[in-house]
């Protein structure tokens, strides 16, 4: 029975693009389309042989997505203790416990216990949001960590992607758009070069609100991508056939 | 007769979505739909007592395609004599040599003859490439120093619209999107934010080649925004709806 994976409010939903069951929680957790965004976006290395970090994993959504598109090792890295769990039963669900293991800790430590230099791939989506003191926070702590810079910050993540990745390795980034100053500069610093970006647009004529960003560590810093855009409603408030296709496959 | 204003191989083009006549030359200099869109972009202030200067001026395009958006006084500042002549004709043409005049000078000399600090708004469509040993220029001079950074460069343009912009002006670019990373690092360290970015998309579903920037001078390194993206070609290889209103009006 799935209900023996659930705990107090927990539901299990189904991403049929990728064909994977994933435990969520309106108290706690539930992924975006940000993640589903993300997992289509990253080419991760395919080889059995090759490893991707998830950081800031949540509950697991991305690193689950992106077991169909890696025959190699996949280690989602979540500070959250309560939604590291949702993740480790996630894989449980999902049978993929050979390929995907789920690790609670902060990500600066994930540099120790992964090693440096380790990973093929990294991807992230992170909080979003600087925390300020005057910053207004949700008054759900989880809920709150997973989007406002509490635990980590942009600095932090950037850091560690570039210590956690290999020369040549890739990065792939979800964020918001009003940080993508910050973030190209960030990249330069930490020896890495973006390569990609792709700008996604709530609707066909408004300003893009998010974007998805790929980086190779010790890359050339010439030659950055502006892939095609994504809109994601049409005016009509229906899904575009290009996000359709994203949550429920062909 | 508007063929007293004409040399060599010289024609008057009409741009009708602003009424202006423009004096081209294939074999000198023509403008191109990139000129079009940044005068749409640029959005210079208005007031009688406002200065914009447009950089790398070539035949006068955008600083008489701007003439209709502010009432104020217009310098345009071109290296090439043979253009800036144009140019200056291309004014009268337009009776409109009480609003711009024209500076046959290195960019770089008009801090000095406009002087530091007194432009509301600065407009630039600079040379694209930079310039190499290898890179394969154009064999007709005019068009290569049109093209490639032989006569300057992106630090150097950055570094004058900085010095002629009061603080609060605005700088309105059109450049390649493979020198992001560099722009925004440029007005960065020359005290100007990126405000708004819009991406041209040769085709719907193809990466962006081209990118509008904004950026006022002293302002906050923050709320970048990304414009909706400007498709230029249809599929059937006709231009946009958005495109022909640029070209041809309402």
């Amino acid at each position: 029975m799935n209900d023996d994976y659930l705990k107090g409010d927990e539901r299990i939903d189904q991403l049929y693009s990728h064909n994977i069951k994933i435990i969520q929680s309106p108290s706690v957790f539930s992924f975006s389309l940000d993640a589903v965004m993300l997992a289509d976006f990253a080419t991760p290395k395919l080889a059995k042989s090759s490893l991707t970090v998830d950081l800031c994993a949540g509950n697991g959504a991305v690193g689950l997505f992106l077991s169909d598109k890696t025959h190699g090792h996949i280690i989602e890295v979540e500070i959250q203790e309560r939604l590291s769990d949702m993740a480790a039963r996630s894989v449980q669900l999902n049978d993929l416990s050979d390929r995907i293991s789920v690790q609670n800790e902060d990500l600066k430590d994930a540099v120790v216990t992964i090693g440096k230099e380790k990973a093929d791939t990294v991807t992230v989506n992170p909080p979003y949001f600087v925390d300020t003191d005057t910053s207004k926070k949700n008054p759900n702590e989880y809920l709150a960590i997973a989007r406002h810079e509490i635990k980590t910050n942009l600095e932090q993540i950037i850091t560690t992607s570039g210590e956690l990745l290999k020369s040549g390795g890739k990065l792939f980034m979800v964020n918001r758009t009003d940080r993508l100053t910050e973030l190209l500069d960030l990249l330069k610093n930490h020896h890495m070069a973006a390569k990609r970006i792709q700008f996604i647009y709530p609707k066909e004529e408004s300003d893009a609100n998010m974007m998805l960003v790929s980086a190779i560590k010790d890359g050339k810093q010439t030659g950055l991508k502006i892939n095609p855009p994504i809109t994601v409603m049409k005016d009509s408030d229906e899904y575009t056939a290009k996000v359709k296709e994203m949550l429920y496959g062909k």
